[in-house]
């Protein structure tokens, strides 16, 4: 029985769609949650800078005592999990692993899209990940970086996300993908625009609920779980603190922050 | 005669329009242009944070030994420079009060819009140098978020900006405004987007030409003009290093970048 928290990290607000998996299929895990909003999107930065980031969050979220940290971040994922694993000592899970095999799961055709942001797709993380399980599989990546500010600005149903995901999404179609993976944490807010966009024969892959099984069960494995029947507490720090905050994670959360805390992440 | 540089400050590229019709109305002069590219955007931010980061970059302009500064971001000059100007010695400028000035010279029925990042529009800093000069005039102001990342995507002729800028600037329309500042240095990038968006009855004022028309008074009103008549060298820093930066950097300032090199801004 251990009732230390897990630590989740995303480079802003994208990684409360993970947290809400894990709250769901662990609800009795205390959690801590930290989004780099300071320093949000990691998506366009270099490799070295998001490194350097990720260590400062881990740094960060091991003064909290921490059993084990969900990076909730596909960028910080794709570009800085290895080196994280290299680094520290406890367990620490990416959504890209989990959400390649349920790609490989799905796939019948054996051609899996994957959508996320310039710094995911560069990466090539997820081809990597789905061709180490299944080298005959086609991985065709598209970078979307309006996606985002589409649904910050809180414009994810109307008629121009549409039109984004077709000028994205058009060409994946045609190459004949029948599983796409949503690899950015913003993407499931929207995913019935998407889903319309390329059509119902196409299977929408969303990698958070994946994570949030891996992590029970690496929990599990270790006899680390919190057995506790109380429901756990989340408390939240950022990095920064507008004015958009509560609007954006109230949609993303579906429910309201209390705990929240600013901290000088630089300093760790 | 003096040949120290003058510094040139955004919070990304963005400015580099602001540096061009630096290098066109002073062609002579040194410049040194720092983009803190590592923490862009600056728009969502809070104000603490934003005063922290131009702090950091005029203290490293400092070091390279200018003579003046630009803040050629909306966001920064709304939020931080009277700070700024508090804190430090030497002539600081900022892209507001040119633009301010130019809108009062502008309007004939006295309504004025402007648009801008969620940072610049809440700062409300326009709304105020505009009515330090005439208070009769209405400013109405409407964040336009998108537009950065539309312009960045490299769509800002397309359909979807065209969507985007009606989405915004309809209502701005029907209030009758008869001058629009575009107070976000992305936006001239979209200036026909938006023209065509506005109706030609509508006039659109760039700030960065007068900026650099302020710059130039005070150089002279101060005797530090470089009155060599070599042209003016420039060199660039940027906090981070991206595959995007040439490709946006190119369409800014249409001209190949050399001189280019990456610092840890948060040492300063």
């Amino acid at each position: 029985m251990d009732k230390r928290p897990i630590g989740v990290f995303d480079s802003g607000l994208g990684g409360l769609t993970v947290l809400k998996e894990i709250n769901k299929y662990l609800p009795n895990e205390n959690t801590i949650y930290f989004g780099d909003t300071a320093r949000v999107p990691y998506g366009p930065r270099s490799k070295e800078t998001i490194i350097k980031y990720t260590f400062q969050a881990i740094n960060f979220l091991n003064t909290k005592d921490v059993k084990a940290i969900v990076i909730a971040c596909n960028t910080a994922t794709a570009r800085a999990l290895v080196e994280a694993k290299e680094k520290y000592d406890l367990p620490i899970i990416g959504v890209v692993e989990a959400g390649a095999r349920t790609a490989v799961y799905s796939t019948k055709n054996k051609k899996v899209g994957i959508i996320g942001t310039t710094g995911t797709i560069n990466s090539k993380a997820y081809n990597k990940a789905i061709k180490s399980m299944d080298s005959k599989i086609k991985v065709i990546g598209k970078a979307c970086p309006i996606f985002v500010p589409l649904v910050e600005e809180g414009w994810a149903n109307k008629e121009i996300s549409s039109m984004a995901a077709h000028m994205y999404l058009d060409s994946l179609v045609e190459k004949g993908i029948d599983s796409l993976i949503l690899g950015c944490t913003h993407y499931p807010i929207l995913k019935r625009t998407i889903g319309e966009a390329v059509g119902e024969d196409i299977k929408l892959i969303n990698p958070a609920r994946e994570t949030a099984l891996d992590l029970k069960n690496i929990l599990e494995k270790r006899n680390i779980i919190n057995t506790s029947e109380k429901k756990g507490n989340c408390i939240y720090y950022v990095s920064d603190i507008n004015d958009q905050f509560s609007k954006v994670a109230g949609e993303f959360l579906k429910r309201k922050i209390t705990n929240l805390e600013k901290i000088e992440i630089h300093r760790y």
